[in-house]
This record gives structure tokens, C-alpha cells and sequence, in this order.
């Protein structure tokens, strides 16, 4: 039918069908790999640590360097215009315990990188990540992702150095791409935010800046047990590997899935609109920053930042400050032999479409104290009441963004049920769903929640062994 | 590890491996099926005409039955505020000819169902269509899916008679669930629209009202070699049946198109906000409705409706009437053995999501006619003087969206390339894809934009061999 027959090597198979076993060798790899054992990573991270200097500051939201309450709106942004500002957002629901709100949310519309860079040693898959400073994280310094650039970043807005290893993640020339996504991130914090999480494995020489090292995947599965060592920029981009297996039943099938999935998103009726800061009433300023009188959710605050390892040396920023630590918790089934997870279809105010997948469990208690114990989240007792059973099978408590967040901090779990606390027939909202078949839809954006994504990383690097 | 691996029954395959079979048996079977010979069709068509009365006549926008302009903001409401309305939309884009611009558009966030019932006569799948009368098909009536229906009028809004056949596919019990997800609509003429696009098999017996009947999807692929005759609804259906079989090669692995995808929607950077259509500037009132004085675009008009085979029996209401027939065009070089089409990832003003994949050439060459030829859209030329080239494989005018436009109808075509016009490596926003690749992402959600999804449906059914 058309000339060209006799090329056959321009196609290739659709799916490279050992790259899951090659992560599956590299995840299995642990203690140490081609550059540092896995003990010796706290004192590597205690060691760049010291190199650095870091200080962050508390500052009021009106002595922000460079940062300011636009008159009219009272929206918080840059003099420049460029990285995020603080807006309103005006929330009505069709069904859930409160059906309108409103409240600040961070909006920042350009798409970050998110990058790691793979090769292999010894024909083991290592990663590159760096040891990297955010100012949210209370112990400042965790393991991210080769690149995490915000386009003002790598566009140079802050005027300071290049972003390493960038070129990687840019140039389609120089590597491999194994996956490359655009995953949501907080819904209830940033209005329609999505980064491109990458994974690009090379053959060439890559020098090993002072910040960076080589870690297999079975490492950073070690690290995860840890509270509060990878960041969650590093922990997205390792939800999203391609370690399926396509070839393992499941309780329900992937068309299944997809269709209860689509009637969850469909019946919600959600609209949500930004509006002027100045709008959301109900908020009030103080020397902290922006909060509600009743301490609930989150507050807006201020830091002012010293660093030497940034891309600039010194900056003032507003970072969202949850009121306390959050539960995001997955009861799970081993049901003939394959474990399966109970999802939860969850909308978030600040979701580009209505309803991500959620973990079973994904609340911050205190929030929820107020309210009688009926209008609370579903299974958020049995995830509460897990440790003095016995059921906790995996438990560390994790950082959110902190860049953008402040001491933001989830205890992340998998707890094991039964049928007289998960049945299989769930209600509505939740659906059985093997690891393997959330793998398959992390690799389009818009399925999973970043909640969800940090327990499948736990998943995909063998935190967990379900 | 946990209680019940003595009943292994509760597992399934997360793929149904002969389902891609058996709809290609159904896409052999042509000529006829269980219910009428192809041949049959236009005579039952004509007869479900006369049984019926239709009547579709012009009227001013102020003479729209229960429709108004609302005070202040100008939008064009339903008095009960249901149904849609028609808005404003002010968008702003990084790149393209037009950088900025305001325009009507339609406003309808509610979520329909179009759904169509398969069931086995003899062995081959049959698919329960529907001769459907839309005011807005130049010829009225055409085969459309089993189910096509609003949240509206599936709650009875219309306070008519219910709507034939939707059991099957809300109560998940009546059933098996072959495809199911949501898909956009025009995102030039709709604000973020989708639509629940379903395919639901039964094995029960169906009594097959007089409107309706039983085509093969062979039947289908022949009458979808006529101009008019399968709606726009049927047509998103049949794109979104999982046909794809896994195994053949590509050109670029799934992961190498997804990821040239996820480049493509990051790097466009979009803000379309609804604003009063009172705001919209340069599109002016007169009898026929409201439209620029240049009379590019579209216009909206509104029409008066008398019918006796919806679920009421009169109704007002406006439609967007484009300015000309449009073309949608697929180039397509079969790679060693395979065929690949060159899809082109467009920005559409109402996406959700920035862009979506759609045909090489997708354009109203009216609305270009204006430009100097280096601004008109790229390949237009090649696909209007494929004819005289005889490289046209596939090419009919079908009707939009019935329901919601006037006479827009597009030219539809498949158009063999060679290296001279369409190289293996296109240019930017460009990539080759096969069939069983966009099949695949068929059933996720904003990939594929509706004109893409009709030139698929041409492949699903037969209609066109490449």
C-alpha cells in the first residue's frame, strides 16, 4: 500500500516490555548501589547540610520582600508578576457535609519540571537526586528530584545560576524517556497545579554535582521508611515508573475501574472560581498571617529566606501552613494472592477535573473534631484505631511541597482490613484497585491524587511489602 | 498473607482479550445483520420521517420561547436556568495567529450520556440504534447512539416522557460495561463540555422500539460512507470502542507519543475565563441573531421546534449556526505494514485541558481566506488538493452536534501522504500515531477532541481501510 516495506526497523514495540523488570532488579537492590550505602546517606545529607548555609525566618505577610496585597483584589503577588500568588476561591459542591466555601488558594499556572535522571551501574538502575533545601520542610534539607524547576526557574526569572542536569529534561536528543506525565498536586491548596514528572535514562557520562548521588530504587525505598527524608517532588516522579505488570488479575477489571471511576467524576457537581482575596470573608490577617479565627485548615504566612544552595541567595516568599499533621492512609486486601487498595473517588476544590483518586483515608483529624462522629471521614477510626490492632503495615510521616508549604506534614500508612471493615463490594466513592492497575494510570495525569502517588511510591521502590 | 485464596473465582482478567475480536467480526459483517440489510436503512429512515412530525423553523433570539437575555450580564438563558446558555469567553494564548480574542459560547456544565447497547444475534455484536431527530441536522433525522441524553433530560426537566432504554446503562446491575469515559465536545463552540461516552453490552432480551434497531458494526461503517446519515453522537461512541489490539509495532512507543503529548499541552499556555456575553465586543444583534459583521465564525440563531418523537413535544431554542462547511483531515503513511495518521495536539479555547489531539487539518477555510497563505493552517493546502491527486481514501460530510449547532457540517477525509508533504519527523505540535495507539487513548478522557474521534470511529467501523 505504500512504499517503505523495506525498512522494518522504523517501528518499535509499543511498550518495552523488560523496563518493569529492570525496575523490579533496581528496586530489589538495597543497602547500597554504585555510589553510597544506604547508612551513609544521613550523614551525606548532614554533611551537604553543613556546606550550605540555610537560615528561614518568620516574617509578617506585609514585610515580604518584593511581595505585596495588589489593591482592589488584595491578592498577594510578586512586583514581577512571575512565580505564584495567593487569590480566593469560591467553592460550591453538589454534595459532601459543607456545600459552599471559600478560601485562599495559591494559584501558579505555568507547569514545572519535575525530573530524575536514571542510569544504570553494574546493569542496575540508579537514580540521581539531590540533597535540596525548601524552606517549608522542617528539617529543610530531603532528597528531590534531579530537576525540580518551576518554568520561572528555568527560565531564569530569578536571575540566578542554570538548573542543573536541566538539559536532560529538555532536550528529547539526549536520553530515553521512560515516563513524562502531568500530575496534579494539592487540591485543596493550589488551584489546577500540575508539574511534568519525568524519568529520563541516559547511556552518557554524567558528572555528580557536590549535591547529588546515585541511589537505586530499592534505596530510596529504604529512605521512604524514614520520616521526613524524600521529598515529595522526588516521591510523584517515582509513583509514576512503569513497574506494571499487566499480566495479574483484579477483582474488577481495568474497563471496570475506568467506568466506575467515570460515573464518580461525572455525579459530582462541582464549581469552584477564583476571586479576589479580598472576597474571602471568614479569613482574617494577624501578625501570623492570613487564618480563620477557629485555627481550622491552614494558615498563609511568610518567610524570609537565606540559602546558599538556590538558584538566588536570599528570597522572601508566603507559604501555606496546614493547622496540623494530616492522615492519608490506604487499607488494603490481599485478595487470592494480589493485593488490592481501597481508592477513594475524592473531590478537591482546586482539581482541574472534580474527582481524583484519593487515598481510603485522606483528612486532617483536627479539622474534623468539631463534627459528630457520623459526618466524618469514612474509615478515618479504623486508620486511627490501626496501630493498637496490629494492621499497620507501613508508617512515616512525609513533607508535602516546601516550597510551598509550611511544616506541612502527612502521616502516610497501609493498613491491613478485612471483610468486616472493607468489604469487597465497597460504597459508593470507594473501588478495589491493585497497585499494578493504579501504576498503569499514572501514566496519564489527572487519575490519581498526590496523596495516592506518595503511597504508590512506597509501593513501586519496596517501602512496602503488601 | 490474608484469608481467601481458596475462592480464585473472585480475580478476572484486567483485559477481556476477545473483545478487540469480536468487534472486528461485528466491523466484517456488512450488508446486513440480524435486523435490516444495509440497503434497507435510508427506506426506514424515510418511513421513521413520516411517522413523525418535525418541524424546525428560524426564529429572532428575543422570540425564543422561555429564553432571554439576562439583565446585566446579557447571557442567553432558560428561564428555569437549566438546559445551557450561551456566554462569553475571553481567552488569551501564548502563541498563534490571534493571540487574544472574546467570543459567545455555549455554557453547559452538566454531563450527558451518549450510550449504546450491544448485544450477540447469531454470534456477531449488534449495536441498538436510534433514527433521532435534531433541529439542527440539515436533514433532520439520523442514526444516532441508543441513548443520547442530558442530565436534563434524563431527570425530566422536560417534563416529557422518559428516555428509552437509559436503565441499561445506569443501573450497572442490567449489564456489562464495554467502554465508559468522558470525552470533550467542540472546544471552539462549548465551555468545557463532555459528555459520558458508553458502550454497555446485555444479554437480556431487548424489545426494539419503532424508532430503533440492530446494526452490525459493519452496517454502521457502510452508512458512515454516506453524507448525514450517522449523528455526531454515534459516531463518539463508536471511536471510544476498545478495538486496539496491543502487539502491533509503532513508529513512537506509547510512552515516546505520550510524552511528545505532555510537551505539547505544557508548553501552551492558555487562560479562557467565561465573562458576560454583554462583554463580548465586535459580534453584534441583528433579526438572524448575534454574529461579527465580517461573518467569520459562526453566528447564534435561534429556532423553534415542533416534534413528535422527543420526549416533548415543542420547544424553542438557540443553536450556533457556523459561517461554512469545515474540513477535518487525517494525512496518513502506512509504515512498513502499518498505518499511521499525523495527529496535530490543537489548542481549542474551551478544553479543559489546553489541547487534545486532533486530525492533521482541522479548519473552516472561510475563516482563513482573509490570511496571507503562510498564516493559514499547515497541511490545509495539501488536504484541498488532494482530489485532483487522487490521494482522498475516505472522505463524507457529516453533521456536529444536532442538538446544539445549525447546519455545521464537516468534510471528513483521509488523505494518503508521502514523505514530500508529511515526513516521519513533522514539525512542531505534529506526531505520527496508529490507530491502535489513539484507540487506546480513547478511553481516557481529553485525549482525542470529537472531529479526531468521528475520523476514528471511520476506522473502528470499516468505513474506511487504510
Amino acid at each position: 500500500m505504500s512504499a517503505g516495506t523495506a525498512v522494518p526497523t522504523r517501528l518499535r514495540p509499543r511498550v518495552e516490555q523488560s523496563l518493569s523488570a529492570r525496575l523490579a532488579r533496581s528496586a530489589a537492590a538495597t543497602g547500597g548501589g554504585c555510589h553510597l550505602r544506604t547508612d551513609q546517606v544521613a550523614g551525606w545529607l548532614a554533611e551537604r547540610a553543613r556546606a550550605h548555609r540555610f537560615r528561614v525566618e518568620r516574617v509578617p505577610l506585609d514585610g515580604l520582600d518584593g511581595w505585596s496585597f495588589a489593591p482592589g483584589t488584595g491578592d498577594l503577588r510578586h512586583h514581577t508578576g512571575r512565580f505564584f500568588s495567593v487569590v480566593g476561591l469560591a467553592v460550591t459542591v453538589g454534595e459532601g457535609p459543607v456545600p459552599e466555601w471559600r478560601q485562599p488558594i495559591i494559584h501558579q499556572p505555568e507547569v514545572g519540571i519535575l525530573g530524575i535522571l536514571a542510569k544504570e551501574f553494574d546493569g542496575v538502575l540508579h537514580f540521581l537526586v539531590q540533597a535540596k533545601m525548601e524552606p517549608g520542610n522542617r528539617n529543610l534539607l530531603q532528597i528531590s528530584p534531579t530537576v525540580q524547576a518551576t518554568r520561572s526557574n528555568y527560565q531564569r526569572v530569578h536571575q540566578g545560576s542554570g538548573v542543573a542536569y536541566l538539559e536532560h529534561f529538555t532536550d528529547r536528543s539526549s536520553g530515553r524517556i521512560l515516563s513524562d506525565s502531568l500530575q496534579s498536586e494539592h487540591g485543596a491548596w493550589f488551584y489546577r497545579k500540575v508539574n511534568r514528572n519525568m524519568l529520563v535514562e541516559t547511556e552518557a557520562d554524567v558528572p555528580v554535582a557536590p549535591d547529588y548521588c546515585w541511589l537505586t530504587l530499592g534505596q530510596i525505598g529504604e529512605l521512604l521508611r524514614l520520616d521526613n527524608v524524600v521529598n515529595m517532588d522526588a516521591r510523584t516522579v517515582i509513583s509514576c515508573f512503569p513497574v506494571a505488570e499487566p499480566g495479574t488479575g483484579a477483582l474488577r477489571s481495568d474497563t471496570e475501574l475506568l467506568s466506575w471511576f467515570t460515573a464518580e467524576r461525572a455525579r459530582h457537581e462541582v464549581e469552584a472560581r477564583t476571586i479576589p482575596l479580598a472576597d474571602v470573608d471568614g479569613w482574617e490577617r494577624d501578625a501570623h498571617g492570613l487564618a480563620r479565627p477557629d485555627g481550622r485548615y491552614f494558615r498563609v504566612t511568610g518567610v524570609a529566606v537565606e540559602a546558599g544552595s538556590r538558584e538566588v541567595t536570599g528570597w522572601s516568599q508566603p507559604l501555606i501552613e496546614p493547622c496540623d499533621t494530616g492522615v492519608a492512609a490506604f487499607l488494603y486486601r490481599v485478595v487470592d494472592g494480589v493485593p488490592h487498595l481501597l481508592v477513594n473517588a475524592k473531590m478537591e476544590a482546586g482539581f482541574l477535573d472534580r474527582v481524583e483518586l484519593a487515598p481510603t483515608v485522606q483528612a486532617t483529624p483536627r479539622n474534623w473534631q468539631h463534627l459528630p462522629r457520623e459526618r466524618r471521614p469514612a474509615f478515618l477510626d479504623t486508620v486511627l484505631a490501626a496501630a493498637e490492632e496490629g494492621r499497620v503495615r507501613y508508617e512515616a510521616v512525609h513533607s508535602e511541597e516546601g516550597g510551598r508549604f509550611l511544616n506541612a506534614e502527612i502521616r502516610y500508612m497501609f493498613v491491613e482490613a478485612d471483610d468486616t471493615v472493607a468489604p469487597l463490594d465497597p460504597g459508593p466513592g470507594y473501588q478495589w484497585a491493585t497497585p499494578d492497575q493504579l501504576s498503569a494510570l499514572s501514566s496519564h495525569g489527572h487519575y490519581l491524587n498526590v496523596q495516592a502517588r506518595t503511597l504508590l511510591s512506597c509501593v513501586n521502590a519496596g517501602a512496602v511489602r503488601l
